[in-house]
């Protein structure tokens, strides 16, 4: 087995290398990590089904089949290595250039970072997705899976690493980190100057242990308390839509809306509607029925108990729903303000004020009109794919992808300049 | 006295006021803050003279005249706020914009962050500064001073919340935090949720403590191993004037350069000219000798005892230059990799693929071609100001001006968009 420290030597050995690739090099490794994926099926299957065996019993089914692979699956990982392999270089962009009066020209580019760590959970698509995107960007990858698809990432890094090797790359531009111990998470976020940029995906805990543990620059992605604020000049049936969708589309993502406001005077009449809509109108159709957790004003009009403790800071991942009654579009804003986790959040109004009132107010990575906070997404934003959704401010916000795993240095040219 | 808490508490109180401010309130709140400034000269001077007095003895000459401040240098302070009412506001520019194939706008925009805190050292015209570029970024500023300046910088800050209050706004847009005591440092490094970007200005142990202690964002700035590499194709002439200029022209800030490497083949003429130049000519002119600590191929040709110890991994900030050779622009390109700070690095050559490779393969924040490393600063490159140089990769990279004090959020307007 090879150490953390093993690994962490070997990707930075590599990272000038990377760096410098050029556009056709990367995407040709691509194509051919894609083959090397589809033409290592079998085995990839097999260290899977161990994974899935292992994990029986052990974590809820849900989880197992975010894990499971398939035949179908696994071309489907291929075809991401061949989607990002159509995507633009963010390499070498000229993000800025001026010609300073003293004849110095100044020009910004877009580099790499250099090794990318990414720490991650139990989907074993991410082991392929997040190579290909670093590899596009011209960074290291080093992987760290959940050890509950150590198996699985293994079988599909060898893949990858092969590819590389077919394309007469080094194949430690992407490493499978093989201890699974929490001791090699650890190890990760204290790599000061052997990790460039540490990304972890994953719940709160992992986000929580970065924030507290990590020495090395680091991008916390993907926790949403997200809301919906239906506003006194609401559409009903777009809200309706709206919320639905937010709620019910995916509840186990982070875009899913977990808390919805609604202003007073719409109120009696839209809280009936969506309470229906949601929950005996899905049991009718066989579909799991939406839990609502209403404040008191809300549980007032819909003749419920209100919800204890913690309804509004809680990010459910569930078919549940917590629900407020304000008094008006300042109200929907400060209460965002103390429980969001600046991921999502929308507001459904006919109102042009309100809604740019909002907009301009609700200090979140996204901010919807008329929309539902489900497209807070790297292909819905037209970027192509995506890494990850930050959720702090600093270099990348919103949904990352290639551009976003990119700094940039200075290039400054002169003939003999001194200051 | 207001604790840092309490300072904390008023300062996330005004962040939102902060960010929706017009470029007109700002604007006008800058010059009323630059005329209180000048209006409390006899106060602010007055507690300067206290601090210099506690000082003397206490912290080295070079720090007392960084420390003291004059009618003139308040007037230059005045100066600063009114130079950076006149740059544009960074904040509401629209950054990108795309309407997808489902209706959707999407638009990214510039936001300030929020709360910004700022820790440094003993420069009380670091007050108004950074007050001035906060403000006009749509942050709250809260500025911890090191304790040689804390009258100084508590006269200053009550200049400028005059000039605050003068124009209507919250003084809390502005606090100069009270406690002087290294816990103070530590309670905003930590300050989860009410610091929103954390900018340490100042020596390498302080941005050490930064990175191992910050749980908030932090962005590190400053220290500066820069090197010069003379090429073999260099041309001497501007070789000498670009290395005297990187290491003399004020040693004791971040982009002077400590580091000289030669090409082999011209180092046997180049380093005695270079070595002439810095000594006994300076000398000459009555100037301070620059003291060389040559590696064991440069004392040879200088007919020195080579130097000891880490020469090439020391941030010397003074009259010292670490000076090594090196057989091509590949070895120089590694040598930087293995100490530079990711600073600031210049190669002088004529040759312009080595020129080109040296531009391309340095990872730093500013990598020059025939000119004195000197130029990294904002002024210089055109940013009108600065806040800092950064030295990580994370969101900025080099000399920090208004625009990197803002984030981005999307705003993503719908007609009732489901996905």
């Amino acid at each position: 087995m090879r150490t953390t420290s093993e690994i962490l030597s070997s990707a930075n050995a590599v990272k000038s290398k990377a760096a410098l690739l050029t556009t056709d090099e990367k995407n040709r490794a691509l194509r051919l990590m894609a083959d090397e994926l589809e033409a290592s099926a079998p085995a990839i299957l097999e260290a899977n089904a161990g994974d899935v065996e292992a994990a029986r019993g052990v974590i809820p089914d849900v989880m197992i089949d975010r894990l499971s692979l398939s035949a179908a699956r696994i071309k489907g990982m291929a075809q991401g290595l061949r989607d990002v392999s159509d995507l633009p270089d963010p390499v070498g962009r000229t993000l800025s250039s001026v010609k300073r009066p003293n004849g110095l020209t100044i020009e910004r580019v877009s580099v790499p970072f250099g090794v990318v760590a990414v720490i991650y959970e139990s989907r074993p698509n991410v082991t392929s997705d997040v190579a290909a995107l670093t590899l596009k960007s011209g960074n290291v990858a080093v992987l760290r899976c959940g050890k509950e698809a150590a198996r699985s990432a293994r079988a599909v890094g060898d893949a990858l690493r092969a590819g590389l090797t077919k394309a007469g790359l080094p194949a430690d531009l992407v490493a499978v980190v093989e201890d699974t111990d929490r001791a090699s998470s650890l190890e990760l976020m204290k790599a000061v100057g052997r990790v460039d940029l540490l990304i972890p995906r994953g719940g709160a805990g992992l986000i929580r242990t970065c924030v507290e543990q990590a020495l090395v620059p680091c991008i916390e992605t993907g926790t949403g308390i997200c809301h919906v604020y239906v506003d006194e000049y609401a559409d009903p049936d777009k809200a309706l839509l709206i919320v639905d969708n937010a709620k019910t589309s995916r509840p186990s993502v982070c875009n899913a809306a977990e808390v919805l406001l609604v202003h007073e005077a719409i109120a009696p009449t839209f809280l009936p509607a969506i309470y229906a809509r949601l929950t005996k109108e899905r049991s009718d159709k066989g579909l799991v029925p939406v839990a609502f957790r209403p404040d008191e004003r809300a549980a007032k009009i819909l003749g419920m108990k209100p919800a204890d403790g913690a309804l509004f800071d809680t990010e459910y991942l569930d078919y549940i729903l917590a629900v407020g009654v304000v008094s008006d579009v300042g109200e929907a804003i400060s209460h965002i303000a103390k429980h969001s986790t600046h991921h999502s959040e929308a507001i459904v109004t006919e109102n042009q004020a309100n809604a740019e009132r909002f907009l301009r107010e609700v200090d979140s990575a996204a901010v919807y009109h008329n929309a539902s906070t489900r497209f807070t997404d790297g292909g819905e934003f037209g970027l192509g794919c995506e890494l990850g959704i930050s959720t702090q401010k600093m270099h990348a916000r919103g949904p990352m992808g290639l551009e976003e795993l990119n700094t940039y240095k200075y290039l400054i040219r002169g003939n003999g300049q001194i200051r």
